[in-house]
C-alpha cells in the first residue's frame, strides 16, 4: 500500500477501495503518515468527492481506529442526537432531559465547541461543580440509574478523526460532505448506542449553507447510520437565525432552564420538542414521532423535564440549585441593553457572524486550548420578520468589559439586515430523512 | 495575509492575487508556512488550476524568492537550453560545445536526475575529475574565457521552488502545468540568462503525456519567460521512446562524444542542432534557427564542436582524454547482449519504465541523496518502426550484478511493445512555439 498512489488515484477522481481507505485512516490515527500528505489527500476528497461506497469505508474504518464503547449492560435501547452546530443551539439541555422523563435510556457523549458554535460540554460546565469527563463504568452507572448522562468523548474513541479534523480545520477542508459524514458517524457509531436522531443546520450559521446541501449531507448520514445497523433520522432544520435567543454558556442553560420551567417558549423548544419525538421513537418509547413528540410536551408541562436535568446535574456533581435560581449561574460584570436604532422588518441575519461575536466577546475558542468565559453573550430581542422601531431592543450584551461589549455591538449592528417591507419569518423545517427517504416539512402555523 | 484563505479562494476556483500568491512563496522559502498547509494549497492548484496572470505571478514571486544571477559582466547574450525532462536525452552535451563553438555564449545552469529521466550534471560527473560546483565567479570566469560553461544551481536560486518541489514529489502534485511553468522557469530566470530555448517533451517517458498538454505547457512557458522579458522559445518534441540509444551515465556521455565525433547520428543529434540553432538564434549568431542549425552542423563536420566539449571538461576540472578514449569513461563489470526473441514489428515502448529500469540497475536515484552508478545502464538497438527477428539484438546492458542485468532483462521486455503488422516511426517534432504562437511541425523525410 503506497500513500502517493492512493492520493494520485483520488486526484484523477478515481473510487479509493476499502483497503486503500483503511491505510489512510489507520495511518492518521497512528500518526505514521504525514500530515502534508494527509493534507494533499483531504482536498482532493474535498475537490473530487467520495461515491457512497467510500463514504462508508470511511466511516467505518475511522469508527475502528479506536475503541468503540459496549453500552450492552445497560437494559433497553440506547439513543444519542447530534447537531451538525448552530449559534444558541441549546437542544440537548432541553431533549435529553424530557426524553429521559418519558422513559428513553439518552447516552450521549458530546464534543467541545469550536469556530462560530457553542459546544454542549462548554455550556454544562458552566454550572458549577458539573463534570463532564466521566470513565466509562460511571457513565454507564449513571445512565443505567436516571436514564440519562451527557459526558465528553473519551480521546480512545475514532482517534483517526482527532488527526483528520485537526488537519481539515487548518486546510479548508471542513466543508466536505464526506469528510463531514464520517467523522459525525464515526464517533456516533463508536459511542455505542443502538440509535440516533441528527439534527443538520442548514442557513447562514450552518456548516453547509443551502438546504440541497444540506438534505444531502443528511440523506448520507442517514444512509451510513442505516447500513452500519444503527437506525438514524434526520432533521433538517434552519439556522438563518440562532435557533435560541440566549447566546453564550451560562445564558444557554439559562434559557434550556426558562423552557423547561415553561417561562418561555419558541423555535429552541419546538426543534428540541421534534427531535425528542424522533428520540422517544427510535427508543421504543412512542409509536410515532408525533405521539413522542406530545409525550414531550406532557413531560415539560408536568414539570418532569426540569426534575430529569436536576438530577442529572446532581449525578455529575453540579449544584442542581440553579434549575430553581438561575442567578447561581456565572453573572458577566458588564450588562448592556442595545436597542435597533432602525424602523423597518429585520429580513436576514449572517448567523455565523453572531456566533463570531460571542466567540470574540470569550463565549467560545478560535483554538482549541482557547479558555472560554462561561459568563459572557448576548440575548437576542429581534427575529427575523419581526418589525421593529428605533428604540426596540435589539440585545442584551453580557460582557466582561465595556470595550468587549461595544466591539460585540458593532458586529451584531452589522450582522442583522433590515428591509423597508414586511418580510416573511424564517423557515424553521426543512426536511425529515430516514431509511425510507426525504419528505419535505412545512413549518406549522 | 491568511493562508487559510489562500487555500479556500484557490478551493473555490477563484484567481489568486499576486499578493497572496507572494506570501504563500516567501512562506514556502521561508518554511514559516506549514507544509500540510502548503500541501493542501498544492493540490487545490493541480485540480482547480492557475489563470496566465497568477502562474506569472508565481513564476516571478519564486524567482524573487532567492537570488537572481548577475551575468552583466559577461559580453554579449548569454542564452541556456532547458529540458522538461526525458530519457537517453543529452542534448546539452551535444549542442552546448556545439552552439560555443558558433559563437554563442552558454551559460547554462543544470539540475540532477530524479525518478526516470536522467540528469546532466550527474552524466557530467562521470567524467573523471569533472566538477559541476563552480562558485558565481568561477562560472562567470569560465563563460567569458572558452563560451560556455554548464553547473550545478546554487541553493540560493529560487529556494521556494525546493520546498514546493520536494512537497509535489510526496503529494502526487508534480503533473500541474501551472506548478511546472513556475518550477522551470523560476530557476530558468533566476539563472540571468537573455535568451531562453526549451525542449519540452512528450510521449510515454515525458512529465505530461499527451501532445496537447505538451504543447499547453511550452505555450505557458514562452508566455512566463516572454512576459519577464526574455526571448523564450520552445521545440515541443517527441519521448516515446528514448531520444538516444544509450541509457545511463556514462554510456550517455559516450554517445555525446560519438556524435560530435560523427562515428554516430540519429535522432539525438537531430534535436541537438534544431535547439542548437534556435541558441544561436536567440544569442545573436544566425539570423535564422535554419541557418543556426546548418552553422552548428558545420561545427560538428570541422570537429569544433569536439573541441569545445574538451576545453570545457578540461575547465572544470575533468580529464579531456576520455573525448579521444571512451574506454577511460567508468566501465561496467557485467556486459549482456539481448536478443528481441520474437519477430515482428516493434511498436510502442513504455520509455518512463525504461527509464525506471536504468534506475533499478543504479543509474538514477529514487529519492534526493541516493548514490549514483556512474557505470550501468543500456544500449538499446531497436525503435519504434524497426522489423525484428528473433535474433535481432535488443540491447546491451552495463550492470553491477548478474541479478541486476536479469531484472533490468525482464523491466526492459515488458517495455517494448512489439506488432505483427508493420507500423511507422514514432514522431519526433511536434510543434514550435515562439511568441508568435505555436507552428505545427512535420518531421523531415
Amino acid at each position: 500500500m503506497d500513500m502517493l498512489e492512493i492520493i494520485t488515484r483520488k486526484k484523477l477522481g478515481m473510487e479509493l477501495t476499502g483497503e486503500e481507505i483503511r491505510y489512510f485512516v489507520e495511518g492518521a490515527a497512528k500518526r505514521s503518515i504525514p500530515d502534508y500528505q494527509l493534507a494533499a489527500l483531504l482536498m482532493a476528497i474535498r475537490l473530487n468527492g467520495m461515491t457512497d461506497r467510500e463514504t462508508v469505508s470511511l466511516t467505518l474504518a475511522m469508527r475502528d481506529s479506536g475503541d468503540v464503547a459496549d453500552l450492552s449492560s445497560i437494559p433497553g435501547l440506547k439513543v444519542d442526537k447530534h447537531s451538525t452546530g448552530g449559534v444558541g443551539d441549546t437542544t440537548t439541555l432541553v431533549l435529553a432531559p424530557l426524553a429521559a422523563a418519558c422513559g428513553a435510556t439518552v447516552a450521549k457523549m458530546s464534543g467541545r465547541g469550536l469556530g462560530h458554535t457553542g459546544g454542549t460540554l462548554d455550556k454544562m460546565e458552566s454550572i458549577p461543580g458539573m463534570r463532564i469527563d466521566l470513565s466509562e463504568e460511571d457513565f454507564i452507572r449513571q445512565v443505567k440509574e436516571i436514564g440519562v448522562a451527557v459526558v465528553g468523548q473519551t480521546a480512545s474513541l475514532a482517534p483517526a478523526d482527532k488527526t483528520l479534523y485537526a488537519l481539515r480545520d487548518v486546510t479548508a477542508t471542513v466543508d466536505s460532505l464526506p469528510l463531514i459524514v464520517s467523522s459525525i458517524m464515526s464517533k456516533k457509531l463508536a459511542s455505542g448506542v443502538d440509535g440516533i436522531v441528527l439534527d443538520v443546520k442548514t442557513g447562514s450559521g450552518a456548516i453547509l449553507p443551502t438546504a440541497e446541501q444540506s438534505i444531502e449531507l443528511a440523506e448520507a448520514m442517514v444512509r451510513v447510520g442505516t447500513l452500519a445497523g444503527k437506525p438514524t433520522a434526520a432533521i433538517v432544520s434552519g439556522m438563518s437565525q440562532p435557533l435560541g435567543t440566549h447566546v453564550g454558556n451560562a445564558l444557554e442553560v439559562k434559557e434550556a432552564i426558562d423552557l423547561l420551567s415553561g417561562r418561555t417558549e419558541g423555535d429552541l423548544l419546538d426543534v428540541s420538542l421534534t427531535l425528542g419525538g424522533y428520540l422517544l421513537l427510535l427508543a421504543g418509547k412512542a409509536e410515532t414521532a408525533e405521539e413522542g413528540k406530545e409525550k414531550m410536551r406532557q413531560a415539560l408541562i408536568s414539570g418532569k423535564g426540569l426534575q430529569k436535568l436536576k438530577e442529572m446535574i446532581r449525578a455529575q456533581g453540579g449544584d442542581p440549585a440553579v434549575c430553581d435560581d438561575v442567578s447561581l449561574l456565572p453573572q458577566a460584570p458588564v450588562i448592556r441593553e442595545i436597542t435597533c436604532g432602525r424602523s423597518g422588518y429585520v429580513s436576514a441575519m449572517n448567523t455565523s457572524e453572531l456566533g463570531w461575536a460571542a466567540q470574540g466577546m470569550g463565549a467560545g475558542r478560535k483554538e482549541l486550548d482557547d479558555v472560554i468565559d462561561p459568563s459572557v453573550g448576548f440575548v437576542l430581542k429581534v427575529r427575523i420578520g419581526d418589525r421593529t422601531e428605533k428604540d426596540t431592543p435589539l440585545c442584551t450584551l453580557y460582557a466582561r468589559t465595556a470595550e468587549d461589549a461595544e466591539r460585540a455591538e458593532e458586529r451584531i449592528r452589522a450582522a442583522v439586515e433590515w428591509s423597508s417591507k414586511p418580510c416573511g419569518r424564517a423557515k424553521l423545517y426543512y426536511a425529515l430523512v430516514t431509511a425510507d427517504g426525504v419528505r419535505r416539512l412545512e413549518d406549522p402555523e
